[in-house]
């Protein structure tokens, strides 16, 4: 596994796609006056697929973005991301300040600002002062590049309690031409998806049609972004975008077919690297849990299983603890809301926490209390739950709860 | 409102149902030699109404008691209970090991291991050493007493990471007669009910038929039990059960007239105490906050917004630092399961902390920051979101979560 504890490797970004340029800024939305606002352009317009919160509460951001995505058709020039601020529950001088924002980026570039995808994370319910984003929207657009450095240094404009940016590259074979993919998210509290997360940005040279973008996006997001957990609690502000404008000359994918699967697994493969980076610097985290379920009646219910496991704080203390108790795991997947069949228990489940079983028909098993202890202070703890009732599989990451992590939301506001 | 952060007053004791005895022991369950182990016994026959864990993995005490409730139709003689030790995960030696529990106090005291419940609480998947408890059975018998001081003592025998026992005592008229309710509770952890908590007991001197009774107590614990937070985790042994002897010669309760509105009020007063109290010994608790929603479309959709709000990990440790970060009642607020209805946002919310302004039309209202803190510096906090979009009403309480929590639990097993 890639440690996701690092800072990422610049080099997986010498898979930039092409016609793609980044640019960021400190405009004073962050009080330390670190950089708070990232600018990504295409050359021409590119095919957008996006994802967002499904928090009932959404930020305006989220409603504008989603608007001027349905008013393009899908498709998109540029994508705008303060932090320090979430523009969230904000009103109608909320709405303004992101429509006025992608409108002031769309004079700059010369597009609609239909065209400009507008995103904020950071506090809710202070008002977004946009006059120091439009200010430097000017200068954004002239220090724009389509460098790694670029790159990276709009992956650190747009973190907020992040420890570190988070990006990754993939490639695929469509044709037998190499696509490629890159992609930026930022964490670290709020972090239990429901559709997209936080924010997190794509960029890819593939041909593929609008419907068929997002159909993948989605679909990966499902497997990815939506199968990691940090506190349980679901951000106002998700949003996941993928820009692709075709410039791999690659043949388009039309179909769900083999290229499409290609360029599916390519998408997958990134995307589980952000969201893993994501767990890895959750708040206050110090190690990630991959919790699979197997033997459920049905996928879906094993990836039920699993993100009930992961979120349970008891599961996640003793994970901070590293502390074998399985019984918090087997009781975590006892309160998910099950099926009415009245034959299903937990007599032959089997646990294994770092490999050594511990459960066994769903009672102790004896085993090296020292050696899965061992096996649980390492960074990445694999937990396997095998209820052995069906083929159904599925897999859902989570960090640990520690202290940091109370420590650092006690006073995010004041 | 009472003060559940101190240990209870032994005088709500004066108020104990005549015809119960109590009793208990350390029997060796708890490894530091504490009580471990509490018998109730009635003088005859008590009526018996029981709620017990919705977690699909149910401790072996849970099944064995809901047997013998179901063979019984209703009717109960003891209720014997141990900490230290879940009996949970442990497979048929578990069950022979509660039965031969229910079996032994039976035998004791002359009635049929039917009209037995057991109850056990502490560490889930480690075999329950029963033998300890059934040499301790003739002595409990022997020591058993219906004083105040008996009560208290079993109130401390079932307690595991509580700092303090928890009792409560209620009156009510049934036809001009005074008829008593006692009760008490153990949290700490795993404390996210679904039907009943962690273990609760009441005792009461009213006549009233069993099926009467469990729907007083299953409508009760809806309002009080399920609507306290301290982690989110269900326990795997959550048992409310309430013993009534008809001792206050009182009118029998036949029908669900005045009468049975009386003895429910006082049912709930008591059980709200004794939810309130497990809250404020929550883990590693501080502070206390009641989530009061209101103006939702129903009562039902109230109080799933207000369990959301008690159990989102970002409004509890805001909670712990007395940070008046409203933004995250709402976002957790907007995550709830909405029904679709697409007018419905939170354009009108208005949010309260401590009888304070801070949220109106959905958006920041200017308020006294350090009066608000202030407020939220004290052990409870009432928190009010009123949605403004209709009659219904719910509350919730919840602890915060703080550093200790995560302390506690990190290590709990080994």
């Amino acid at each position: 596994m890639k440690s996701f504890f690092d800072s990422p490797d610049p080099r997986a970004l010498d898979l930039l796609p092409a016609g793609f340029r980044f640019a960021s800024a400190a405009c004073g939305l962050k009080k330390a006056g670190q950089p708070d606002l990232g600018l990504i352009t295409c050359e021409e317009d590119a095919v957008a697929a996006a994802g967002f919160t499904t928090n009932r509460v959404k930020a305006a951001p989220v409603l504008v973005s989603r608007d001027h995505l349905r008013a393009s058709g899908g498709r998109a020039r540029a994508v705008i991301a303060n932090s320090g601020n979430a523009n969230c529950a904000t009103g109608h001088a909320g709405l303004s300040a992101s429509r006025a924002t992608a409108a002031a980026v769309g004079r700059a570039i010369s597009c609609k600002a239909e065209h400009v995808l507008v995103c904020s994370t950071g506090i809710i319910g202070v008002a977004l002062d946009h006059e120091k984003i439009l200010g430097r929207v000017p200068a954004l657009v002239k220090d724009q590049a389509d460098s790694a450095g670029a790159f990276a240094a709009f992956a650190g404009a747009i973190m907020t309690t992040d420890t570190r940016p988070k990006w990754s590259a993939a490639t695929c074979q469509i044709g037998g031409k190499e696509v490629r993919l890159a992609g930026c998210a930022k964490g670290a509290g709020m972090i239990h998806p429901q559709l997209a997360t936080m924010l997190a940005f794509v960029v890819s040279d593939v041909t593929v049609s609008p419907p068929l973008a997002q159909r993948a996006l989605e679909r990966v997001a499902e497997r990815t972004f939506n199968a990691i957990t940090v506190d349980g609690d679901t951000s106002t502000n998700d949003t996941l975008i993928l820009l692709t404008n075709g410039t791999s000359g690659a043949p388009a994918i039309r179909s769900a077919g083999i290229d499409y699967r290609s360029f599916f697994d390519g998408l997958e493969r990134l995307c589980r690297d952000l969201a893993c980076a994501m767990v890895a610097d959750g708040e206050g985290a110090t190690r990630v849990a991959e919790i699979e379920v197997r033997g459920a009646a049905s996928d879906a219910m094993a990836a039920q299983v699993a993100r009930t496991v992961a979120s349970s704080p008891l599961v996640k203390t003793a994970l901070a603890g590293a502390d074998p108790n399985w019984g918090r795991i087997l009781a975590a997947a006892g309160r998910v809301a099950w099926p009415k069949s009245p034959n299903f228990d937990f007599g032959k489940a089997e646990i294994q926490l770092g490999g050594i079983t511990v459960c066994r028909r769903g009672q102790a098993q004896a085993f090296d209390e020292s050696a899965v202890h061992q096996k649980m202070l390492e960074q990445y703890v694999s937990i396997v739950l095998d209820l052995k009732r069906g083929r159904g599989r599925g897999t859902a990451w989570a960090c640990d709860l520690t202290e940091d992590y109370v420590r650092l939301n006690k006073a995010y506001r004041s």
